[in-house]
């Protein structure tokens, strides 16, 4: 049975990428594309390319593709990653006591739509145990002070750190994490604000939209970045309000759009189908 | 032939209203209710209401109606506008150099779907006249600079008033009016700003909402108040954007948004549809 | 405190309806009307009412009510119904082995969306058991086969008697209802089909969608009748999808659509705002 | 200044295929790809691809191209074309005397969305001539009976052929065309349907949503086939209907839709971004 793997690419657009990178795989690998996409940003003069291959190669692995890619990588100045389908990303949530997003994730999981360990979930309220127990996901109770926040981030990250930890997911976490805590995660910490960013930054987006008096409300995942809800979008939606709709309306609306956003982004990004750079994303869905 | 009028109420919310208000129209006309919408604003305790109605008495017109209706509307502290449906408003198109609101406005009001008067197109470029020309709509063309400003807002004061303007529609009108201007037509300045406010107030939205990389751009529709972008909110539409979408993309998907939500506006305007109140819209659609 | 109730009424549309049932609650029971939507079919000379009010009469019971009511009823040819707003409706679920709709409906009633009582599951599968045990609802598994089909409809008849059930929800229960168990709840038995009906009647929509290279698929909840995928629609979305995704994409796409149609009918049913008439649905939302 | 074209491909998915033609491109004209965009149906174990690219090599020219690439495309078992980006296509519009389509079309044109040479308008009415004439297109009155249908689709093909047309586009054109007219432009004919295909079908699509009682009606562009509204649909949109919505203002909506899913399909086929297989279409957009 073959190995598959996804090689993502960003490096300045030059002629002859694509026809390199693709014989490199043939050549070296004998490799089946199985999907390609690439983007080219005509401003910046960049080329983003996601390709997804199989081999039935038994010397392609991490470290010797490694190897045999560097030297073209280097000619063309190429950030990449190559990553293999096995073994599935380690995942940690993150929830306070809002479980709407909780609660769809791990339907989701169940249902086999997001590929990938849920390694635990990390809570400052108890309310989300039950659910947890209910999926078997190992659940840990940190209560959150303005005193105690350097030390329950450290213990967060212990648990992150013991657990191999790829990828973290803020499902309606109400707390803002350190710059510290950021940075351990660089583009892969993702967060779901409840507003059509950049409208509404800040807490009580829905408050703010309901007396702006908007039409559509929205919601949007992004990457978690050192400044709050600044960090690199990666999926939005809007539904239609009137003004039948009163404030807890638009919160219960607004929770079926915030399950939608995240769970899209954190599949993607399971997936490796997200590119960022210059604080966008290419999505390659 | 009966005569239709619309009624629109706005007040505190009281028991009794509606069947007083319907008694009324009842007995004092033997009224046919045609269509009856009504609002509540429970935080506020506000009510609001628009009916549509049709009569046979040949009594009923302005000054009758508001001698006969004042004791009622005193005995609930109403505001309310009665209009008939004929004559249509008088309206006044203000545009730039960007025509595709102005052609999709013209072509709407030839196949029936906006029952106005079109009056007057104003602009500050000559772009516009073949379209006013065969459209057969009078065209009058003010150019602007920082010097003559005021002057030419005289003008075109003089001009609407001349023609009894009952509403102003700008339609991509790239000058932003004096305070003096906007009080001078109340509620009655319809405008389309090319993004999906509060996000990207300002000139240039689409530079910044390209810059920030959102999933979805937008346009809204607003009531024009002395503070710019900041006016009562009509209506607004999205459409979605991928990395595909450079710049020019955004501004040519960014027009279907703009002709729809601006001319939804106009439409509900001219019918009576929309009942503004606390920086916010009624829509009764 | 006072009691708070739902009136539905349809009738042939004339003069002086709006005012007689206004002025009926307020001089029978001094009614605050909380609420109060109306629409006229126009063509089919018909009108619909949805009041919501409050009232602190202690006399105002159905009985009461239904005797004080029925002059105005009659004379006016009324269609009508009145409910209190306590105590809720009882409700049941039947769902086979796809678990997506159901566990969507069980997470929005703890969450507060849906205000009635979750009385039972009936499954023709096991798998939904866990689930049901979670969230405490009793749970009967009744497998079917061809042969004991009209058995099993009776135990199923008999345990919605046995639970006073107001409603029966069809979360992708995958079994044709006989026309029997169909008459036994007319109006009151809602199903989800997954397509955007009227395309793709019948068994295996999302197949058929692939096959016909749509460019959108969709969901339709509707109320049951005795013709399959015939009856009136109650709510309909779509979502985009393109070449990239196959079979199995719109599969999962389609089960976010499935659930928002269905929980949103089911919550409109809930709340009394779903009229039907003429094998359509005004819904006052 | 170097030239650019599109290169369309599709054949049986191969190892070494993307490979192959990135080689081709880079060593014959030393081409630089501006975009490429590929798919595969891996059901079908087909694969499509359309390259963007720019060469300064002047001997690039179709017959040259033709040549040189024909031993890679034997050996891939290629379907493919090549077009340059000059000059644009010669296209045809058909419309009968609803004009919001041609409208749009027209403006679309003007204001440089559509890259073509619009060179002739056919109706069957005269209602089009002044929006021709405004906009400087040849208009050519054909009127239609019965008994003239096979004398007036020789004379619209004469007409086609006189001015080499490449594209014809059916803006609202009330008539069906024969077979032989369809064999005539394979994939070159598109048509706008009232209705969100495959329902609705034939005849008066709104009078039978309307009496369905849908939630959201569509439009759908589509390549004409010999069977009528059974082509492989290109694009599809949908819009919110409620009670509130007549017939009327289904029409009226209808047609907003029908402005866009017209349009975009025309330009993605003028920038020939549509693949067309098994009656299904992959858009490179």
């Amino acid at each position: 049975m073959p190995k598959t793997a996804v090689l993502l690419i960003d490096c300045p657009d030059r002629k002859g990428l694509v026809a390199a990178i693709a014989n490199f795989l043939v050549q070296q690998y004998d490799a089946n594309i199985l999907n390609a996409d690439q983007h080219q940003d005509v401003e910046l003069g960049l080329f983003f390319m996601r390709i997804e291959f199989a081999t039935d190669d038994t010397l392609c692995d991490e470290s010797h593709f490694h190897a045999a890619f560097a030297p073209l990588a280097e000619r063309f100045k190429m950030n990449w990653r190559l990553t293999f389908a096995t073994p599935p990303q380690n995942v940690a949530i993150f929830v306070s006591h809002y479980l709407h997003c909780l609660a769809d994730l791990l339907h989701r999981h169940q249902t086999g739509e997001l590929s990938c360990n849920l390694a635990l979930i990390i809570s400052n309220h108890e309310a989300a145990r039950p659910l947890a127990d209910f999926h078997k996901i190992p659940f840990h109770y940190l209560p959150l002070t303005a005193a105690n926040k350097t030390q329950v981030e450290e213990q967060q990250l212990a648990l992150l750190s013991a657990n191999s930890i790829d990828m973290v997911v803020l499902a309606r976490y109400m707390q803002v994490l350190s710059a510290e805590f950021v940075r351990a995660y660089p583009q892969r910490i993702i967060n779901v604000h409840h507003s059509f960013l950049p409208a509404f930054t800040g807490a009580r987006p829905y408050h703010a939209a309901f007396a702006r008096g908007v039409k559509l409300i929205g919601a949007t995942s992004h990457y978690v970045t050192e400044i709050l809800d600044e960090g690199p979008i990666i999926e939005q939606d809007v539904t239609r309000v009137s003004q039948n709709d009163q404030l807890p309306d638009l919160i219960q609306k607004g929770r079926d759009l915030e399950r939608l956003v995240l769970s899209r982004a954190v599949r993607w990004h399971l997936n490796y189908r997200i590119l960022s750079y210059a604080n966008k994303t290419v999505i390659f869905a």
